[in-house]
């Protein structure tokens, strides 16, 4: 799956990449399905051992336009493991509280701690996103911020935590049909507000903000993969690869007891 | 269920309370275990109307000695929720900043929001039971704290919270196997700890402590399940069978669209 990591020294285009593309993997949907399934089980075995070893911490970031999936690869990729160690952290327009404090106080409040998976639904990454289409801040203000970013990933990754960052890329075309799709099912109208579609009419302005965000903050402690999200099936294997791998390489134990226990009676 | 529902009218005697029995069920353990995957999975179905919602609230709150099953109860009866929107939050030896508030400061910052479903694995009550038995603060602190929490879960019942409290029961006889278990497992050697020996000699003064927040803290608006718990399939059936009862009862649908939808065309 390496092939959808950012390389630093390597800026990408999102032009050149097809959000509807399954080149990582031979098979077809029902394949992918059955793959996924093995995926998360093992997702679940290593989770238990993150948690039980109290040690790594591990932060998920999810971004991508509306529709492109978040909640569904949480639902489809996640599902399966223990709510005990694994938190969401999901970052909407921010409260007035927030606003009145820097843009990553919210955030660092949120991160893992030792043992713990969490999940951003949508991160600091807006505040260089939404903020920057919707000129919120001065240009200067924004434009400093893919250094503070990598600054700060940079501290949290020395302190112990494992950063994967998602960027989940549809097409608009995807988008259209998704977005239809959520009109004609009333049971998924309440995922549909009106100012999606406002985002939607910048569509080309947030391609410009996330290529700049794909090529200025995918660094070597926290990198951004892109990931074909047109077909659900194959957004969900590529995250649920990258994770296990991952995972897999920190070479995860289950701990030892920091006590003698081999003279312990039970009365 | 409601047999295991401690009403407040009728005081209970816990030697009287079998931890073995699998009274309100005909089946063994392998039927119990279909009918909790048929129970996951409408709990799956209906967290997820609760997410959409955003309206109802729920508090899940364990108790029970060591090894009686709060993280089986997780993993088990949880595990096949949708992680947004479920929660769960630890309480463990307080912190200095946590012992320098009142007992319900940091219980009160968990609490779930609208939509949310939050586990509380362990929670207020060790303040009148560990603290209790160990004599950390004087029988007049302790003593006020029943009418406190109940006044404290009354506020949260009004304002939306349902409440439902789980008291894992299991003999001192089926703990002495659990923790021989884990001795002798060397993965299950983190579970382990001495101090848990230290509780487990003051087996009799936990039962009394448990027994006064079963009769004192029982309410319409909060009320406690004594859940046999020596066999953990019997355990989770109880657990997964009240919170779907409890969750139907709502009648949770899918929310309409705050906005007029029909005419809205995608470009």
């Amino acid at each position: 799956m390496d092939r959808y990591r950012v390389k630093p020294s390597h800026p990408v285009k999102l032009v050149d990449w097809d959000p509807d593309e399954t080149g990582a993997f031979d098979g077809g949907k029902n394949d992918g399905k059955d793959i996924l399934d093995q995926l998360t089980e093992e997702l679940e075995e290593l989770q238990e051992r993150l948690y039980a070893g109290h040690r790594h911490k591990v932060l998920v970031v999810l971004q991508g336009m509306d529709t492109s999936g978040k909640d569904g690869v949480i639902r489809h990729v996640f599902e399966g493991v223990n709510p005990q160690g694994v938190r969401v952290a999901g970052f909407k327009v921010p409260t007035q509280i927030e606003l009145d404090h820097d843009y990553l106080w919210r955030v660092h409040n949120q991160v893992p701690a030792k043992g713990e998976i969490v999940i951003f639904n949508r991160s600091h990454y807006e505040d260089v996103l939404a903020v920057r289409v919707n000129q919120l801040v001065p240009d200067k203000v924004w434009g400093a911020r893919f250094d503070q970013i990598n600054a700060f990933e940079k501290m949290l990754a020395d302190e112990g935590v494992t950063i994967l960052k998602f960027y989940l890329h549809i097409s608009k075309k995807e988008q259209k049909r998704r977005l239809e799709e959520r009109l004609q099912d009333p049971a998924k109208h309440w995922k549909f507000a009106q100012g999606d579609l406002k985002t939607r009419e910048r569509w080309d302005d947030y391609m410009v903000a996330y290529q700049d965000v794909l090529n200025r903050t995918s660094t070597d402690w926290a990198p951004w993969y892109i990931v074909p999200s047109d077909k659900k099936w194959y957004r969900n294997l590529v995250i649920g690869s990258v994770l296990v791998d991952t995972l897999k390489k920190l070479k995860i134990e289950y701990p030892q007891s920091g006590e003698d226990l081999s003279n312990v009676v039970i009365v």
